[in-house]
């Protein structure tokens, strides 16, 4: 069990409420050459992303992607749709360029970094020197988590070490935007317990088909998962409930959500193993989501939950479920977008284009001239 | 009244069906490296792009956005927050580069001609001759259209001058892509009205607050556009009820869509203004909707019920109620992020992982080793 011990060391993370700004951020927008909230939720987005840069002018740039990769012993009990070994394999195929991430990162211009937390084999030695697709990062915990259906997934120093790995590979990023990403068979098992403790979630309304379980096999699933949870019953805090039922993939993802909040990053939250890492890092420091942009809704069922109690309506709703960081990648555009729009759109004023005739005048009578 | 006159002429177009191709396209998808069906909405949409360009590759190229803008005579009837200047007053910010269109066309590379189809103001003649933020196309087929309370909107020679002008605006674009916006203070009047009409919705249903009604506005609104279905209530083709209750923009609009649709250009559809259009244009081409890509849901209440009739599940649902072609542009790059991954992703057996374990077989005992 892991408590705050004096070993733990967690950056600090400011909020980011600010009205005098927010107010001149919601002025600028609202005096756009448009309707009033026309823009709907780039919107809001806008105000988050000015309110975390702390400017009317926000830039963004050097965008980063790090996927962790890690395994599960409670693969071991046969959760997945997928062996073990795809964990290493997908690590190798996103090292060659060929995974759906590798392909997203390019076409959004994203510098790629694939974090080996605890894959539960070396990487071959000719790949760990090289790849010119992804950079890859070896900071492996150990070879894969033990089961947790027999004990804690990880002990205490390797959740500490886990949470500071992933703080030490945000330091060293460019730019000001990080999207997280993850590889772990079995890690969508993680998540439902980790939601499931963490917002007391009935552990039924978490756990889904993940890669791809048939009615069977996703009965077997929550049998074993309720009994993981009940072995870990007394890991209530969200250190405690990450270190018995977390991953090194997910531990890893919350130093380093924790550390790019710390900085000012704008975060790109990716689907449910993402999100779960996200209500970690908000019970360590809750104004770590201030940072966060929820980038899509996956179709694993305990997602939709999960966003609700994260507070958060997603920008994506494709029915995806892929991870890798895939849906954090396909809504870049639109944050970007919110912040051009912002920074480059004409005011009524500078246009000289007439704001909305005044409510009780439904007879237009006013109407501005061409500058 | 328009019926369907020996001088209308309307290209063919061709449906994308070929089950052949569809085969090759989903087994190509299946084997992606990715749980099967986990890309979501991408994978039907690349399945859809790849029938319209007849190939298991998909090529995008150039892509153009087209904004028509043109006025309304029932703007006298106080149906818009604004007044109807605006629109030749939003054609000059679009020329001049500042409006949400502009910023969007830039972010994504798109080409930008803005098409005068009648806007109720000569434009300014300093403006006619350059503009370095859009091309500018002056096909005003009037100077606005005809008050649709007192007659019909548009002459029989007008509708068919505004189909023949879309398309020949088609005709000279470059790529094979194509987005369509517009501007028109009013037109959601005419938007609602043909989705009533063509799709037999009540017009309470169709009716919304465009860019900022409130209560009182949206009622008279309403009590405006029940005069407006009742005088033309004779109007039943798709022709005869965009002559009678269109507009010149949305005329124009439609042609284009028939012509990119005949051409086999891939049509991002906008929306609820353009998806009045893509109503009249599938009414006359059924095949066209193969070609378009419903890109977002609007906040304009009457878009749902739109969709539902046009069978589309749009891209992006983010509550703007923009226009200009805006949710077009938003979307497009998961458009290309669906083409990408059909053409750029390795497959199972180039990089050596693992499929998914046999339902039947729980527990992964033929693990692929890595290549």
């Amino acid at each position: 069990m892991v408590s705050a011990s004096p070993s733990l060391k967690l950056p600090h993370v400011s909020a980011t409420a600010n009205p005098v700004l927010e107010a001149q951020l919601r002025h600028a927008l609202d005096h756009k050459t448009k309707p009033l909230g026309a823009l709907g939720r780039l919107e809001p987005l806008a105000l988050q992303l000015g309110l975390i840069q702390q400017s009317t002018a926000i830039t963004l740039t050097q965008p980063q992607m790090v996927v962790f990769a890690a395994d599960h012993g409670l693969a071991d009990e046969g959760v997945s749709a997928y062996p073990q070994a795809v964990t290493l394999q997908m690590v190798m195929n996103m090292v060659r360029g060929g995974a759906a991430v590798n392909v997203l990162a390019r076409q959004h211009g994203f510098g790629l970094t694939v974090v080996d937390a605890g894959v539960a084999s070396p990487l071959p030695d000719d790949v760990v020197t090289g790849g010119d697709q992804a950079n890859l990062l070896l900071r492996k915990i150990g070879f894969g988590t033990r089961n947790m259906a027999r004990g804690p997934a990880m002990t205490g120093t390797q959740t500490l070490a886990a949470l500071h790995a992933g703080m030490d590979v945000v330091t060293h990023l460019a730019g000001n935007v990080v999207a997280f990403g993850e590889m772990g068979i079995g890690n969508t098992s993680s998540a439902a317990l980790l939601l499931s403790r963490l917002c007391a979630v009935q552990l039924d309304d978490a756990v889904g088909r993940g890669t791809g379980l048939n009615d069977a096999q996703l009965d077997h699933k929550l049998r074993i998962l309720f009994e993981v949870a009940r072995r870990h019953r007394a890991a209530q805090t969200p250190l405690a409930a990450l270190a018995a039922m977390g991953g090194f993939e997910i531990a890893m993802m919350t130093g380093a959500m924790l550390q790019a909040a710390s900085e000012r990053r704008v975060i790109l939250v990716d689907g449910f193993i993402a999100g779960a890492a996200a209500l970690v890092a908000r019970g360590l420091r809750p104004a770590a989501t201030d940072y966060m942009v929820f980038t899509h809704r996956s179709a694993e069922v305990g997602h939709r939950l999960m966003l609700i109690h994260l507070q958060a309506q997603p920008l994506l709703d494709l029915e995806m479920r892929l991870g890798e960081g895939t849906g954090a990648l396909m809504a870049w555009p639109l944050v970007q977008s919110s912040a051009l729009l912002l920074n480059e759109m004409a005011s009524f004023d500078t246009a000289g284009v007439s704001q909305a005739t005044p409510a009780n005048d439904p007879e237009p009578d006013d109407l501005t001239t061409m500058v």
